[in-house]
C-alpha cells in the first residue's frame, strides 16, 4: 500500500494577522517561482482584525534550485507581513522521534503505517523509560534507547533524551509515554511535540478513569491526539475520534476498544502532522485535511 | 411512518442480587402464563457476587387476564429474591410531560416523533418558564403551562408544576429546560426524568463551553442524555453521540451542530425509556437496545 | 438558533482547466475590487492537465456597487480562462421549491431549518403528486400545489410544474418525491436539482431494499444525497451518512432508522448547496465544507 | 493489553423453529448442571411462526466434568427441539487459519491482536498463493504455506490446502485473499470462513471499484466483513463500518482509507466469531455483541 509520492511537491503553511491582499502577494509570489499549486487552503477567523492562515501544496519543476530561491523570498514577504511561516519539501523527510513506555500500540502503529510507506517520515530513534520494547523496535531497525526515570534522576534522563534528540529529529510522537515533560523540554520542541490520550463524554478527570467511565455507563469510549504544552493535557487538539461501547463490556474490554481509537486517532495526527497540514494559533489547531 | 403496534404486548425489567436460577424461574412463571418471549436479554456484572438484570418482552394471548394474574405472580416471586420489578404493557402508553424554557429543538424532535407515530407515548402537557412556545405547542393540542420562575417564587413554582403533573404523568423529558430540579422534585420522579446537555472531548465545564470548544479547536461536538440526580449533570448516562466539526465552523455555527446531535440523542433516549429498555443500577444504565 | 448572517457577504465558485496563475489573477481581481476574502479554497485534480476548482468567500463593503462590477470584471475573466464560474450574495437569497410525495420527513426537516434561520433560503413553493400534505405546509405560509400524476398526465403534470416555477425558482429539493422526473425537466434545472434515497453497503438495487437488507442482516442503514441527472439515483453525491443497526431492528424500525439519516443528510446537502459550497464537475462533485 | 480470561466459561449457541417454553427448558437444564449465567441474550424473528436464536455464557465451577455432562444433556434436547446448538468452552481455543495474497494490512491486525491477547485464538497456520509474506508470518512462529494456483493448478491447489487444514483448523479468514473458493471447498467449512471487502455507498460492483468511487464523489469508504457461501460476496453479514473521505483524497489515499476500515471491520468480525457471538440462519447473522 504506497502513497504515490511526488517528489517535486512543497507546502507551505503560512500564519499572520489579517490584512487585504494577502493571497494576491502570495500567489504572484509562487507564479513568478514557476510553482503549480495543487492544493490552496486558506482560513481568517474575522476579515478585519483576525487572523490569517494558508496552507499551499504545490509542485516544483526544479525543485533545488526553485525551493532555495523560495525560500529566501519568502523571508522577505515574510517580514513585511509579520508572518510565521513554514516551507518543507517532499525530499527531505520529516524526522520524527518515538517516546513509548510500556504499552505498545499506539507505537505499532506508527511503525506499521511508516514501513507500509503511509507515514512518510524518518524514524531516527525510540526512545523509552522500559526496556520492555527494545527487540521488537530493533527488529525494524529502530535505534532504542533505554533511559530509565525515577523521581530523582527525572532532570538528568530528560537531558540525555536531549542530547540523543539534538539535530536529529524535527518532532516528538509520545506514544502512550507515561511520564510528563518538564517545561524546559518541551520549549526545545515547540508545537512539534504530539500526545494522546483517552477521552470521555464528560471527562473523567483524574484516577482511574475507564473504572469510572464503566461505572457511569458510557456509551462512547474517544481519544484526543493534541500538541504538548505545559498545561497537561491542555494543548491544541489536532484530532479526535469515538468507539461505541455498551454496558456489555468490562473494563478491560473498554480499555481494548479505547486503544484501537488511541492508535487510529494518533496515527492521523502524527500524519498530518507529518504532511503540514496543521497550523497552530495559540490553543487552537486549523487542520487543512 | 408508523410502526406497527402489538396490544398484546408487555414488557418486563427486572434487577437483583445475582443467585442461581433466576431465569429458569422467572421464565418458567412467564410459561405458566403463557407468555410468548420475543426478546430476552440478561446482564450479570458478576456471576457470584454481581447484580442481576433482564428485560424480557413477551406476548399475551389474552392480555387483559394475563397481566393482571402475571402482575401478582410477579409480585410474590420478587419478595423471593429481592427484586426490583417493572411490568408495563402497550396497551397503556406511558405518560410524559416535557419541560422546556425557549429553545424548541428538542422539544420539537419529540412532538414530530410522537406525532408521526414512532414515539408510542401521551404527552399530557408541557410546562415551561417562558410563555414563548405556547402557540406552537396548542397547534398540536398539547396544553401548555407557563410557570414564570425567580428565584425568590422557585419553591412555589415547583409546587404548582407537581400539582399539575399529579396522577398524571408518569416520566417527565427535559427539552432544553434551564431550570435547576430541587432535591425534593426530582424524588417525586425517581428514574424518570431525562435530562439532555451538549458534551465534548474533553468536558468544558463551566460557562460559556461553545466558546472554549472552538478556542481549542475541538474536532468533536456531542451530547448527552441522562436521568436526572441530585448532581447535577452526574446521572446515569443513556445514550450519547457526536459530530464531526472543523476550524471553519464558527461558535454559532457549533451550536447549530450541537442542536443537531441533541435532538438526535435526546429522542433516542426517550424511546429507549418509554420502551422500557433501560434499566438504571447505582449511577449506571443497562440499555438493552 | 439564529445563525449571524453577514449581509456584506458574496461567494464566488469558479471551475476551469487548469493553467498557472489562475489563483494570483483572481486574488488580484478580488483585491482591486476591495474584497476581503474570508475562505478560499482551492483544489486541483492534477497540476498539468487537471482541472481546477476554487470557491472563495468575502466581505464586500459598499455591497451594490461592487457586487455589479465584480460581475463584469469576472465576466472579462471567464472568457480569457474558459471558466464556469457563479456569483452569488447573501442579500439575495436563493429560493428552493420542495418536491414532496406522502412522506413527510424530509420536507419537514427542511421546513424546520428554514423556520429557525439555519437555512438561508426562500420556499416559494411546495409540489407535490398528492394532496395530504396541503394543511400542514400551508400552515408555515408556504403555497402548495397539489397536481396529481398519472401515467397518461405525466408530461402535462410537468408542464403545469415548470409553469409554476418559471422565474420564480432557482434550485428543486427532492424531498423523497417518489417520481422520475424527464430528462426535459431535469434539463431545465442543471445541476440545481437535489435528491435523497436510502443506501446500503452494498446497495440493494431494486423493490423492496429494506426487507432485502433485513434478509441480509445488514449492520448499517444509510443515505445519500446527490444531484439529479438523467441516469436515475446516479448523479453526483453531495453527503452521504449512515447509522448503525442490530438484528433486533425490525424491517419497520429499519425504515424509522433510515429516515432519520435521510433526513439529515439531505438537509446537510441542501443547505452546502445554497450556500454555494459544492461544486460539481462530470459526475463528481467538490464539496468545501 | 491482555483480557482477563476465564478459564470455566462455556458459550452455548441455539437455533431453532420458535416453540414456548424453549427459555425455561433451556434455562433449567443449565440450572441442573449448575452454570451460572453471565449473559443471556435471545431473539425470535416472531412469536408464533418465527425462528429462536439465543446465546448464554456461563461459567462452569467443575468444568471438565460439567461441560461433558452439559453436551450429553444438550444432545438430549436438541432432538426434541429441532435445534442447531453448538458448546464450546475457553479451555479450548477456536482454531482459524489465515489465508492471504500480497497485501498484509488484514492479515497484520489479526496476527497483532492475536499477540496481544486481545484475540484468544489458535493460529496453527497461514496458507498464501504467493511467497511474500512468508518471513514476517514465521518471525511470529506461524507456520506459512505458500500453494501457488493457476487457472490450471487451482483444483489441486484447493486440494492442498484441505490437506493441510485437516483436523487443525476450526475456521478461516480470508485476510485479502484474492481468490475464488469452489463451492466443494465451502462446504467443507460450512459458516466458517469470513471474508473481508470494501464496500462503497452506493456499490460500485465490478473492476476499479476505488477509481469509480472516486469519479462520483462518494463522501464515504467502507468495509463489509461476511461468511463466505457459493455466492460470491453475497454471505451473510457479520460487521460494516465507514470512514468519512473528501475531494481532497486521491484514488490511492482512498485506498489507504479503505484498508484501515477494512482491517478494523475484519478484526472485529474475527473477535465476534472466535468469541461465540454470531448466529447465522440462512443469509443473515444474528450477532450478540
Amino acid at each position: 500500500m504506497i502513497k504515490e509520492v511526488n517528489v517535486n511537491r512543497a507546502k507551505l503553511l503560512i500564519s499572520c494577522p489579517e490584512k487585504p491582499g494577502i493571497i494576491s502577494v502570495v500567489s504572484n509570489l509562487l507564479l513568478e517561482n514557476q510553482a503549480n499549486v495543487v492544493h490552496f487552503d486558506q482560513h481568517t477567523t474575522d476579515p478585519q482584525t483576525g487572523m490569517f492562515f494558508m496552507r499551499i501544496e504545490f509542485d516544483l519543476n526544479d525543485f533545488d534550485v526553485s525551493y532555495a530561491k523560495l525560500e529566501e523570498d519568502l523571508h522577505m514577504l515574510a517580514q513585511a507581513y509579520s508572518m510565521d511561516w513554514s516551507l518543507s519539501g517532499n525530499k527531505k523527510r520529516k524526522r520524527m522521534a518515538i517516546f513509548v513506555s510500556k504499552m505498545d500500540h499506539c507505537l505499532m502503529e506508527l511503525i506499521w503505517r511508516w514501513k507500509s510507506n503511509e507515514l512518510l517520515v524518518e524514524i531516527p530513534m525510540v526512545i523509552s523509560n522500559h526496556p520492555d520494547l527494545k527487540e521488537v523496535v530493533e527488529s525494524y531497525g529502530i535505534p532504542y534507547y533505554h533511559i530509565p526515570i525515577t523521581h530523582e534522576t527525572k532532570q538528568q534522563a530528560e537531558q540525555k533524551a536531549l542530547e540523543l534528540l539534538k539535530g536529529k529529529v524535527d518532532s516528538i510522537a509520545l506514544a502512550r509515554y507515561m511520564q510528563i515533560l518538564s517545561p524546559k523540554f518541551i520549549s526545545e520542541f515547540p508545537n512539534q511535540i504530539i500526545n494522546i490520550h483517552h477521552s470521555f463524554l464528560p471527562a473523567f478527570v483524574g484516577a482511574n478513569p475507564y473504572a469510572r467511565a464503566y461505572n457511569r455507563g458510557v456509551k462512547l469510549i474517544g481519544a484526543t491526539a493534541h500538541y504538548v504544552t505545559n498545561d497537561l493535557d491542555e494543548g491544541p487538539i489536532i484530532q479526535q475520534d469515538v468507539k461505541r461501547v455498551n454496558h456489555r463490556h468490562t473494563i478491560e474490554e473498554l480499555k481494548v476498544a479505547g486503544s484501537h481509537v488511541e492508535r487510529q486517532v494518533f496515527a492521523e495526527a502524527v500524519s498530518w502532522h507529518i504532511e503540514d497540514k496543521v497550523i497552530v494559533h495559540g490553543n487552537k489547531t486549523i487542520v487543512f485535511d
